[in-house]
């Protein structure tokens, strides 16, 4: 009785899907796993029913040593006692973890992909339960997600097909005891291992002390938002489709429902390839909204007006030179400015307050200089005293607190024999500040572009 | 900063709501735990820059005896420092409980509810956080939920404002020891206190090792669920308006997008005061497009056909009557139809088969009978046996296999000395089965509307 629920199940969700069509080969990823066997049993049963062709394929990803080989063997073993033709793929992640410098879960995922791109047939079944779903779905809930991201395993994507989804880990079991169907266990855990052995270990348990049928509850939710995220993502799509007025530019956000100005504004960042996370989708709304700037990364902003939001790339410096000493007249800044520098002098009576008056721009007491003066960079470890401070300060801090991200990368700096006595935007060392007995002025200017 | 942060997000909260105005009243639910001294501190912190009067209300359910006068004590005392005027009202959950036969918590939460009703203000504003609105998530999860279920709590409701719900319960306690802010402790848990207390107590914790800000994750995304629902009920309140073309009638659901058909049904079930659950509205989207009749309860049923669906009330049947004796000739039957018996003799060469083609009606062996025959509704205990089969079942459960729901009720039986012996829609007991042996036969014949 429990058995023949899983096939129904199995058949319902291919029924729903309306994309099998009779004479099309459907190839079951086999493992050799509970899931997967069950699925190929199940495909077997309806094979009838359906008048497809099956077939399997398994992927072997020589992690564990002779348990690889097992599961392999069984593999074969299980597929000649069927009558169904299985293909073996060999497959290297270890190496291409060490070439790609990721984790050997996330190579052994590619590779596996990489072989199921080589299958020949119409559709690819992956094992994918209600468990492996409900795992999935509360794991994005828990690190964040869109409506899109809580609907978890879709039942369809491209040429795979997750048949199992509404079939339940217990039932699997459940339907391989009732044939007397053995399966290999991995003594492993590829995926995800930390947070998905928590996911299952820990919270699915409590979640079934609640609701005994969690797993079967939640699959009626996920789908339920699954046609729902659909018929959003329709709508955002034509909404999209009229609002974007430009490269990088939505218009008329304003007339949008709020739900579709977020989605349109998602869109919009994934086009320039930034990465939406909620919290920067409630900000740029709001500043398409209120208009606006955000640094989005980099020298890449974000600016709104009246319903419009634009994505903008200020112009990259030049490469960094190194330092230069600094000459009276003009020095040429590598972000395409001009320093001028000259001396002055001070009469006597004139106070500081006078001085900065006089010279808008930054002021420096020549005679408290050591040595030559540079023009460089930022450099790493550069910190000064502000004047009115008791302390130094890291430069890189000072910068990051006054100038706009675009420019921090290129910000000047003026360095005498014992260090930063003046950076653009921040001001000058308190070492060197003008003060009552200052007579000859250091004046610094910036022009214009050159 | 920690504390700031706390006023920052209640401000947030309550400006994206655009709905406080100046020199409106708002009244603070004021329990005297954590959370609600918190909210009031925090309306007070914020009330020079909204410009609005605070009042406060508390509700003394006087279910913990000394434990209830303390919170009373606790919150005047608290008010009378603050320059607060409190309202306190005395409510009796208990007898409300006892009277409408519920749980005390759904009787304490009804009357908490009741005399914020009397409440003088402009809008009322309760302590709900973003723990709690990640433990209702999940709830609602666990239990099974559409997308505006998983919205969780709102964070405004009619003229009920959650100003606290971006505000996480580690945070509410850092603000309160900021300001060194006491407040009680309830010993007791009235709401849903088993189900509420797994999650805050095993789920939370563990969610809460895989992301320690998931409560502020998840209020991201409940917000981004919550503009999506609203958006899909906007379209779908739409839909309906279109679709609802006669009382209890939806047409043309075929034109709409899954998501719109799956909210219109449920509408309609509403407005029917049909409960909707997923399997249901899944069963009644298939119905609609696929056509055919669904029993949703006694005598209602859901008839779908070429994307109409209708819900009718088929006509109820009379009052059951009491046992009649049968008797030869016309038999009036209490669900309008007339039973036609009469006897007949059979030839001794006439064997068993014959005897059914020639009576398509039922017939049974009259020499079998014991006693009188008596016409009655089914009775609680009716056991029979059927032709070919070793062991009695239930009449309810034949009844049920064989007759459509609104028929079941009101089901005929004739019975002798012994028990049963016919059953409409069943057939005749085992018993009195005509065989070879046969000489008369009871032959009943249904005949049309009287």
């Amino acid at each position: 009785m429990r058995a023949d629920a899983v096939s129904r199940a199995v058949l319902e969700q291919l029924r729903e899907l309306h994309c099998l069509e009779p004479e099309q080969t459907v190839c079951c990823a086999l493992s050799g796993g509970a899931d997967s066997v069950c699925l190929l049993r199940c495909l077997l049963e309806l094979r009838p029913v359906l008048g497809i062709t099956i077939t399997a394929v398994h992927v072997n990803h020589h992690l564990r040593g002779a348990e690889s080989e097992r599961d392999r063997t069984f593999c074969q073993q299980l597929c000649a006692g069927l009558g169904v033709r299985l293909a073996v793929y060999d497959v290297n992640p270890a190496a291409r973890a060490a070439q790609e410098h990721c984790s050997e879960e996330l190579a052994a995922r590619e590779c596996r992909y990489a072989a199921f791109a080589q299958v020949q047939a119409d559709w690819i079944a992956t094992a994918h339960t209600a468990s492996d779903n409900l795992e999935t779905a509360v794991h994005r809930l828990v690190r964040g997600a869109s409506l899109h991201g809580l609907t978890a395993i879709p039942p369809k994507n491209g040429r795979f097909l997750r048949p199992l989804l509404r079939v339940t880990r217990r039932q699997v079991e459940q339907y391989l005891e009732s044939l007397g169907q053995t399966y290999v266990t991995d003594s492993t855990n590829l995926t995800d291992a930390y947070t998905r052995n928590r996911i299952r270990h820990q919270v699915i348990p409590a979640l079934e002390q609640l609701n005994p049928s969690v797993e079967r509850t939640v699959s009626y939710t996920l789908r339920s938002l699954r046609r729902e995220d659909d018929f959003l993502h329709q709508q955002a799509q034509a909404a999209y489709a009229k609002c974007h007025t430009g490269k990088n530019t939505l218009s008329g956000l304003e007339t949008l429902h709020e739900a579709l100005q977020f989605r349109c504004i998602a869109m919009l960042l994934e086009e320039a390839g930034i990465s939406c996370e909620a919290p920067l989708l409630e900000r740029l709304a709001a500043l398409a909204r209120q208009g606006g700037r955000w640094n989005l990364s980099g020298a890449v902003y974000a600016v709104g007006k009246s319903g419009t939001l634009t994505i903008e790339t200020v112009q990259l410096p030049e490469p960094l030179p190194e330092a230069i000493p600094l000459q009276m007249g003009e020095n040429r800044l590598f972000s395409g400015f001009v320093l001028h520098a000259r001396l002055e002098t001070v009469s006597p009576a004139e106070n500081v307050a006078n001085i900065h008056k006089k010279f808008a721009n930054a002021c420096l007491d020549y005679d408290k200089i050591k040595g030559e003066i540079f023009l460089r960079p930022r450099q790493s470890g550069d910190r000064m005293q502000l004047s009115g401070r008791g302390f130094t300060s890291a430069l890189k801090k000072l910068i990051q607190a006054n100038l706009p991200p675009e420019r921090r990368r290129t910000a000047h700096v003026l360095a005498d024999a014992d260090g930063v006595i003046f950076a653009e935007g921040v001001g000058c060392a308190a070492r060197v500040c003008p003060d009552g007995e200052t007579r000859r002025l250091l004046v610094l200017e910036i022009l214009g572009k050159c």
